[in-house]
């Protein structure tokens, strides 16, 4: 596979790409500290989506893995995870962050957010009145002990982590470099940092 | 508190009940091994509904407890777990069985399924159009191991077991007798049977 252009998503912003089926997409936690809340909606029917329920039910599993795909809300494969070079811990469980969780963490004017990153980004390609589903938080770490209770801890990921994605049909990758530096998902020193992405041909 | 009317939800069945803030329902286990997917909506704002992902954000568990509360996507308190007297599994991650769940199982028929019972039901209301959110699933026990690795497992929930909830605002809280009979969540039998309900007065 031939590198393309390298494109930065700077801190705190998120991108939409238009991904035709098999096509390959490599995604850089260029720092190795950021999460970066992902998305993915069926060009063809914005209803359907991948869907971290659905994908749990059918992959048996809170931890999406190199050589699985990733399944919508149809449960029907929408990604495909070719290679992953990280531990592996990406996060199923959490919601987006939103205004309403950084009112409760006592911010009391606007901070950025996933959610309105997602609903931003939809509004420009002209998709309405869409509920934000359910993540998948690359990098982020979410162990889940035997009581059952989580934990909200830096990533186990180092500088340059990547994973590929192949398209398993066409459809609209949505990715948020999550703002939240207030718990430490984004390192313990809770600064937000840019990620890469590149288009692989085969 | 008296006990008002108990009422019987079928197997294979929903339904649907109009809760005024602070009302209480009590929801039965009748037979023990029942799984019953529950959602519940804003009665004002249909867009607002418990959500368990943003549950699991606010509580830092993936399971709910008595004498907790569970939120919306909007992170509001929309009920109250006033009583369990089971030993609180109840599941927090799998979706909502769905025709796609049955027919990887093999069905090549219609199977019933707590998805289409939450759609017609919302549709019997009015509602259109509604993304199905991801259910709190009443007793489905669902341990997950160090791995990340989830078992579809039978109750650990007994005879008449019940769960009280205190409404946190007037809310519609919609039921379904999970029609499963291929996994064993339902337990090991793979029998469908019904539950009760009751609307308590203090």
């Amino acid at each position: 596979m031939n590198d393309n252009l390298l494109i930065k998503i700077p801190p705190r912003k998120s991108k939409s790409i238009f991904l035709e089926k098999n096509q390959k997409i490599k995604i850089i936690n260029t720092h190795g500290t950021q999460v970066v809340d992902t998305w993915c909606f069926n060009q063809a029917d914005i209803k359907e989506f991948m869907s971290m329920e659905h994908n749990r039910a059918v992959t048996s599993s809170i931890f999406p893995k190199e050589g699985e795909f990733l399944y919508t809300n149809k449960r029907q494969p929408i990604l495909y995870i070719l290679k992953d070079s990280s531990p592996g811990r990406h996060d199923t469980l959490i919601a987006a962050c939103d205004t309403y969780r950084y009112k409760m963490l006592g911010c009391e004017e606007y901070h950025d957010n996933c959610t309105d990153n997602l609903m931003n980004t939809l509004d420009n390609l002209g998709f309405k009145s869409i509920e934000c589903p359910s993540p998948l938080n690359l990098w982020m770490n979410i162990p889940v002990n035997i009581d059952g209770e989580v934990t909200f801890s830096p990533p186990l990921s180092t500088k340059n982590d990547y994973i590929i994605f192949e398209a398993k049909m066409d459809c609209i990758l949505i990715m948020s470099v999550c703002p939240m530096d207030i718990v430490p998902i984004n390192g313990e020193e809770c600064i937000i940092k840019e990620i890469h992405y590149q288009l692989l041909s085969d």
